[in-house]
């Protein structure tokens, strides 16, 4: 008879989720469907995941009274998004447990920090240099061979926040478009794909990976994730490998995504850590209809100190996302017998916007 | 490209439940996770459909003034429960669609219409006959060989509302000790096994029944449903014909749960119909984790005037009812791989009170 150690949380209790999009919203329903209380903290009003939360606060992440009030209510408060204030979190993790911790919130916050992080782990990654300067930029530039990825440290996502550089015309004034902030150089790879690993973590330390996506993006935005990509076995299972050994390294506790390029050498693969996300993963909603657990349930589970469930897989399975206008095609999703349709309840169809995605699995190929 | 009627729903359309139990819960998140807002009418405050509702209203069945507050904010309306008030089916039909419709709560509400239905149309049931007194009693228990079941013909459930008679001293004031209400004797069914078929039925009049599941009960109230049940091929899909001529005859909308008898006379299989619920059903929460699609899914489906999912099965699955205090073993589920929990927020547990259930699968035995 299995017994659960005294820092688990119980049915019941409220899980307390920073953020209100898709993510925060697909954690509550998940959270829900175990037995606990959600309560949601977003700035914005309109927040998908106050449709399906028990609890909501509408306030700013820099409201110490209304974060306070959210910590009391909360036994475990987890987050959607990495770019939680630092003083955020820290406000809440001295009343309440927040997992993941501040050091996964501060390694993945900054891309000079993180890939430091992840060299420093014995983890592939892309030659990288800091860029501080216009200086620092030539100067890396010459290292790399005058080509590279110019990237600001902080709050880059979907390809904002980056400029390639390929000749001279490129470099000049590029640290300034930038807009002179903190920056990072990273070589050009020549990648064959993306690939990503959804890993979860429990309280426990027990580590347990996702199989591995094939990512294909349109604009900078996921647009759909299939499994299994087309890699070797060897690759996938090193894949599978580097991602949990990133959450040991860490200290993880939760649920992770960790994005990769496939290089192939000579034939051979090579995989490369581009960045990882302290969260559950626009990546991993495959995992929904093509495991018995999903990311979403496994977050809980982990972030709750209770027992990760399997991660098996029992489909082959695409995911794709549902961008602007993409979901004015629901009726036809909802009429394909191996699609399951997820739609976040936004209001207003804005192009780029994730309104929702599919799921389109069939029986794994023997 | 397919495309949808104008009768149907839209994403972002708000579907009214009225009831918020477990089952509404369970049908609040299938309609979340399809973009549609969710409002709960129930008298109960505690209402577990609470926590996953963007909107709520606490008032009476019989509150007219709550009802046409719900029914202005709901575009279709439907139920989680059988017992639904005449006059409240009314009020709400007057003012939006509620699906299944009238005529459905009216069969099933009352056990010598829903009898007398199934027998007009075709279905075979066990021997019945009206009793409104002593005398009648008397006179059908002479007919039926001294046995039988008397029953209400009103709000039983869960083996309330019902006396076995094997002798004439159970017979000798049974009338009375059943309340003298409206009532009906059964002829006493010797059976082997106790099955039942989820079926549903689009606003298109397509039907799409799932396997067949085999219940236990304990103490009257269901305790296990295995699927596939223990029954010939041939009997299977007799189940499901008969349970999908019975959503014909009623012209029903959305899903129901039809409960069958499995005789075994001479070594063959014969079925008859025990009772049929409008709704959403016990037996059919294996749906959840065993198929793409649920019941909970495919009743909004079927509301919304969408096409059908998909009722495949893709693995062999136990549920497990949690009732009382079997839901403070939610720890070991959890540590069961192949076991997943579904808990419903009740905030206090009851001995006989439906807490959760558990679905564990294993694949299909070819």
């Amino acid at each position: 008879m299995s017994s659960m150690p005294d820092y688990a949380m119980k049915p019941g209790d409220t899980v307390g989720i920073l953020g209100g999009g898709q993510l925060g919203r697909m954690l509550a329903l998940a959270a829900a469907r175990l037995g606990l209380n959600v309560h949601v903290f977003c700035p914005d009003p309109a927040s998908p995941a106050f449709d399906v939360a028990a609890k909501t606060i509408v306030a700013a992440y820099e409201d110490e009274a209304a974060l306070a009030a959210f910590a009391q209510t909360a036994d475990v408060i987890t987050y959607e998004f990495e770019n939680v204030p630092a003083r955020t979190a820290e406000v809440l993790a001295a009343l309440r447990p927040v997992r993941p911790g501040p050091y996964a919130l501060n390694v993945s916050q900054d891309r000079l920090t993180e890939k430091t992080f992840l060299a420093g782990a014995g983890i592939p990654v892309a030659p990288f240099r800091a860029v501080d300067s216009t200086a620092d930029l030539d100067e890396a530039l010459a290292e790399f061979g005058g080509r590279g990825v110019l990237k600001t440290r902080r709050f880059g996502y979907d390809g904002k926040g980056q400029l390639m550089i390929r000749s001279r015309a490129d470099a000049d004034g590029a640290y300034e478009r930038l807009g002179s902030v903190p920056a990072i150089l990273e070589g050009l790879i020549s990648f064959e794909r993306e690939v990503s690993v959804i890993v979860a973590r429990g309280l426990d330390g027990m580590a347990r990976a996702y199989d591995v996506a094939e990512n294909r993006h349109e604009h900078h935005i996921l647009k759909t994730s299939t499994v299994p990509a087309a890699i070797g076995g060897r690759t996938a299972a090193e894949a599978r490998q580097i991602a949990e050994t990133i959450a040991e390294k860490l200290g993880y506790v939760g649920v992770m995504g960790v994005e990769m390029f496939l290089l192939r050498e000579a034939g051979a693969e090579r995989l490369l850590v581009n960045e990882i996300a302290p969260r559950v993963h626009n990546s991993g909603h495959w995992t929904e209809d093509a495991c018995l657990v999903s990311q979403f349930e496994q977050h809980i589970r982990a972030i709750a100190g209770w027992p990760l469930g399997s991660a098996e897989r029992h489909f082959d399975v695409e995911m794709e996302n549902l961008i602007g206008f993409d979901a004015d095609r629901w009726h036809e999703i909802l009429a394909d017998p191996g699609a399951r349709l997820h739609l976040y309840g936004k209001a207003e169809t804005r192009p780029g916007r994730k309104m929702g995605h599919v799921n389109r699995v069939r029986p794994i190929k023997p």
